[in-house]
């Protein structure tokens, strides 16, 4: 089915709805997480970026031609909806919806081989198959929004203190950090690499402007396959001039202490739903590199010194 | 000269300075900008993140130790200093610093070979050659300072717009546009791909978060030298679920409007030293598709419709 446009124009998010609009006219949009069909009256429950919102179809309360189309709606299908809002008690945010038009943008074909919203999850590689859809699970959506949250406080936190955000070249023309872990590229007809680190270009840019950092994607080849190794990763990097050790793990302990306090504060609900909490670190103890390395090989890590 | 640590703390940045500090210990550090030699007196002007601050080293005020090592310093020399505030108004900020303490912590060995403070520029290749030192002109700095706020500025927007930051892949295993200006590179034994542009990607993270933006390097191995065209660039990739033309185009243009009026508001100091003041668009014409071939075509760019 080909739609021209999408016919509507959205005035509200889920988050929004709630009994203080009775009466009144919105349009929402969504993707249906569940369709509870009680013969003359179905309640679709459509999900946006914000949460959940129910429309409520009754035969006879809504035109024929809502109604043939609402037969058709079934989970993860994508649809906008115009319609009257109502309060009760028994929807999500205290309010329904109840359609005066009705689009059906997409029918899925075939429905996810797992339930999304069961207690028990498949397996990893199960749900990359579809992880278009995989993600739509809240306890994705949590873990994505608490990331974002991350990454703002990150950047909130070094801007206030005072360091500038840079890019730097990805495309290198020789390694950065002695290592041999490094992607070759073609670039035109030579050879280049992806870089480990922004290492370089961050040390010559605080002789210009003392506080700099970057977040960005670092690439390192390294010939193993275990799961606490990523071949591509995003990287904070942040550099400082003028500060000893101590200054330098000030400012690191500051910012993480800061971004946990961030988002405990912004992801309340997210963290709820995953069931777990980070604490503020306080107080973070240091210690020397003699110290870690014995401490390393005191848990079985086999590490030379250097 | 090896520095074991660097033996100062900074307690302000040249911009805290002022005649409100007259006769309190402070510590600065910075790269020396200017020395003036009176015979037995030296200005040294040093410049840190902020901006620049006097250091004022008089013989026969300051111990013999601090005016040997004061000879020492030249331009783009790297120093510490911890000294006492003194209000004069021949100062930048209304005050100086009369050391009590000086670090010299390098010493250039040659200078660059142009003026970096002068009002005429080398050409660029010259200045990349130095670019650590080159960035540290003040239009250089300028420039940086207000790329760093304009991203800020995209951030703020989407964030408030209910757009999710993600980050996407930059090895990919085929491309994303159809075009052939891929890069290729050796991911371990099998051929991989740079990635031009997260598109299907944001494709897939709006079908669970509906809004989605990105900022990330892309790239594009595209046979062209000019001037207009970057093989390597920062994109700011936006997608948004359940919007047609007219309301994509809406959340750029007001993320444009917002993005000036940011800036502006900012780095007012920036654009006064850059001589240049960007205008906040207003209502800006939509065009069809035809029209912009039309356009191209009548400025004499060799353009095929589609």
């Amino acid at each position: 089915m080909r739609v021209k446009g999408i016919g509507l124009k959205r005035s509200i998010f889920s988050s929004q709805l709630g009994p203080e609009l009775d009466g009144r006219e919105e349009v929402l949009f969504g993707w249906v997480m569940s369709v509870r069909d009680q013969g003359g009256i179905k309640f679709i429950i459509i999900s946006d970026k914000d949460g959940i919102a129910q429309i409520t179809v009754k035969k006879g309360e809504v035109g024929k031609r809502i109604w043939e189309r609402a037969k058709r709606i079934r989970e993860h299908s994508c649809i906008g909806v115009r319609g009257i809002v109502r309060k009760t008690e028994k929807a999500p945010h205290g309010a329904e919806i109840v359609p005066k038009e009705l689009r059906v943008y997409s029918v899925p074909k075939k429905l996810p081989p797992f339930p999304l919203f069961g207690s028990s999850l498949p397996k990893l590689d199960k749900r990359l198959d579809i992880r278009a859809v995989d993600l739509r699970r809240p306890k994705a959506q949590a873990i994505f929004k608490i990331r974002g949250a991350a990454l703002r406080a990150i950047r909130d936190y070094l801007n206030e203190e005072g360091f500038l955000e840079v890019n730097t070249p990805k495309i290198i023309a020789s390694a950065t950090e002695g290592g041999a872990a490094l992607f070759p590229l073609l670039y035109y007809d030579k050879e280049a690499f992806l870089t480990q680190s922004p290492q370089l270009y961050k040390e010559q840019l605080v002789m210009a402007f003392e506080r700099v950092f970057e977040i960005a994607p670092a690439f390192r080849a390294e010939p193993s396959k275990t799961l606490s190794h990523l071949s591509e990763f995003l990287s904070v990097d942040v550099e400082c001039a003028f500060v000893d050790m101590d200054g330098a793990m000030e400012i690191l302990e500051g910012l993480i202490g800061y971004v946990v306090h961030r988002v405990r504060e912004e992801c309340k609900e997210q963290f709820e739903l995953l069931g777990f909490e980070p604490e503020v670190p306080s107080g973070m103890k240091r210690i020397t590199y003699d110290e870690a390395v014995e401490l390393a090989r005191r848990h079985g890590v086999d590490v030379d010194w250097g």
